[in-house]
């Protein structure tokens, strides 16, 4: 089974915006045995759209088009590709009472925009894919001409439709068609603190073994993922080699691979203090990082059981004033030392009454390197249960990069610090 | 002068990669006057690419395409195009003492792979223009279909051949053509705390008096940017265009309209408070967000002449203990309440002796709803000089989308207050 993607928006072809939708749609059909085979982006003009999607259904009978689906007038593409299923759009009352209730919840106070009326306007025939996060009708078109599926252009809202309503339906169309369905499948393991040739060089021995997996090294900045790929196979097949491929890799591994997927730090760090037990709690005391390991544990959904909070000391006189570091210590050794991180992660951890405690100091640049402590300096501590840690580190890039390093890094000292007891 | 983009690679259709390539061309073009009307993604199958650059002459007379120049048997590009032009490729000399003077340069130790002599083959009478930081030819072929321009598929070779080779020579074949060069331009105004559909109400009877400016609604979850786009004209007249349409729609977006470009409200907020005088200090008390509101405050380069630090008061002890939320306030009112966002604010100002903070107390979610007070539901608070406001928003979507609308609604909060005074 093929498929074309075609990627409706003028800001795609100005350059401004990346095609993250195209990426996640083609790497969701693939691994749900769909292969695509083309991908097209026109700007928001109906004739372009009618010629684009017409002649993707010609090629391959299937075609997923994303964007140009939003209530202004510069969104066309339910009109353009409902001309070729000759559907005509007609009020949906169902949408449209489910819009009003949306506006209403939301916004109690003012009356739905009109603009926003047009979107209850669905093609004759046309399934709509529920869009619970935003207005735009999602569709499924089928007739004549193949299979169009339009879905939002917004990816917050396309991610979730394509994995809970796109997908299955395919899989179900390829099972049907094919027989058996044949699947590329990959799956990721993630690792942190070892860079892409360091991990070549402990990995290329193994390589050979893998086949008929393949493996590709993808840095992410603040660790390498290796992605193993099994191509075209039978499902079951497929998992069984992926699986394979990652018992022989992993203890290679060692404790720079912290999980699979999409796993993320954070919430591995959650999970290992989850593990000690009721009243671990931790705190962070964050410098340079400014919030961003706080932000980073607490988009983990439920991180409340363990996470209590943290101080965010910018200001170099909050960290005496609210962690208790000795405003010698700061004057003697600087405010990015080891003496100071480990006070910090003391200081906090006493505040809250944490067992756990991560600290980061560091100098994040632009400014504020010295001979001695460049851009890029960062002192890093952990503590859990009483046993202490920091590390010295200096990381790479602009202020950005050596921010995400840091967060990162304190995370993984915390992450090994619970594994070694 | 229109033109399309084919970039080439199996690995654009399995999902796995971005297609910067595309993004980057289609910017430089726009900036040389070349309109872009289509980009195509194919594999690595010399049908599927002859027939896409074909058929893309065929619409423009211009095609760039990247991918597919390299030395493997999968890299088939060259041959696919230079077919189109009934060129046959031929061996060149020049080239090949080249690429083996740059092997011996690297690898004085190995000869040249044979592979890549296969690289010194090119269509007859294309122009080769010089990479220097790859080996895979970059071409240009003029003929009877058209302009066909070949770029390795490689950012960091493909970024410097398309700016130092391809612009300038599109320039000069626009200004032939069209007497003075024409560009397409773009500006875009940010705004947040309205949605699209409210904007489009708001500047409906303004779209007409923008002509020949375009406008595109582009939502990005936590605002809305506005794209204006002067399309092909003189580069004086493009600019004075985006000025004046700027200047029409700015006064109808009032308060909405926060800055330009890629302008952050985070950096914005910095401003305005650097702007009242030394002195004025900026703190943040954070529960459901976590560390966001910190994360992006000190994302901004020079953010520690203003900002002091902050609290992420977490458990809810927290907000009494370390903010001064006193405990009866939280029990009659509940922790997510107006009394205590404004206590919170009251409590971090006066712990980091600043004059302005802001706090966000909410249910991100998923658990932790009630219905008085769902998840999505959060009390934003703001202080400036002892001016304080409080506001409760409900946000749609899940605990990523709640908690960066509410990171940015604090912000907007205290922006709009600042704007006040």
């Amino acid at each position: 089974m093929e498929a074309e993607l075609l990627t409706v928006g003028t800001e795609l072809l100005l350059g401004f915006t990346l095609d993250t939708n195209a990426a996640d749609i083609a790497s969701a059909l693939s691994g749900a045995g769909v292969r695509v085979v083309r991908k097209t982006t026109v700007g928001d003009d109906p004739e372009a759209i009618a010629e684009a999607a017409g002649a993707a259904l010609e090629r391959t009978g299937l075609v997923v088009v994303t964007g140009g689906l939003g209530p202004t007038s510069d969104d066309v593409t339910k009109q353009a590709v409902a001309r070729l299923f000759d559907a005509p759009l007609e009020l949906n009352e169902d949408y449209l009472a489910e819009l009003e209730r949306r506006f209403r919840e939301y916004r109690p106070d003012r009356p739905m925009p009109p603009s926003n009326r047009g979107q209850a306007e669905i093609p004759r025939g046309a399934v709509v894919l529920p869009n619970r996060r935003g207005t735009a009708p999602a569709l499924w078109l089928e007739g004549e001409p193949g299979i169009a599926v339009l879905l939002p252009g917004v990816p917050h809202e396309m991610r979730p439709l394509l994995e809970e309503e796109v997908v299955p339906r395919l899989r179900e169309r390829v099972a049907r068609q094919d027989g058996a369905v044949r699947v590329s499948r990959s799956r990721t393991l993630r690792t942190t603190g070892i860079t892409e040739s360091g991990l070549q060089g402990a990995l290329t021995e193994l390589e050979a073994g893998l086949d008929p997996v393949t493996l590709a090294y993808l840095p992410q900045g603040i660790g390498v993922d290796l992605r193993l790929t099994a191509w075209s196979l039978p499902e079951a097949e497929a998992e069984s080699e992926l699986a394979r491929a990652g018992d022989l890799l992993i203890p290679a591994l060692g404790a720079h691979y912290y999980g699979d997927g999409d796993a993320d730090l954070a919430a591995v760090v959650l999970e290992r203090l989850r593990l000690r037990g009721r009243g671990c709690g931790l705190a962070v005391a964050e410098s340079c990082t400014g919030g961003l390991i706080g932000a980073r544990l607490t988009a983990v959904p439920g991180a409340s059981d363990v996470f209590l909070g943290g101080v965010v000391c910018y200001a170099d006189e909050s960290k005496t004033r609210d962690l208790d570091v000795p405003e010698a210590l700061r004057h003697q050794h600087g405010a990015v030392s080891e003496a100071v991180a480990l006070a910090m992660a003391r200081g906090v951890a006493g505040r809250f009454g944490a067992d756990a405690a991560v600290a980061v100091t560091g100098v994040a640049g632009p400014a504020g390197g010295t001979p001695e402590r460049p851009v890029g300096t960062v002192w890093l501590a952990a503590r859990l249960g009483g046993v202490e840690r920091a590390v010295q580190r200096r990381f790479p890039g602009g202020r950005r990069e050596v921010r995400r390093h840091a967060a990162q890094a304190a995370l993984d000292l915390l992450r090994r610090l619970a594994d070694e007891g």
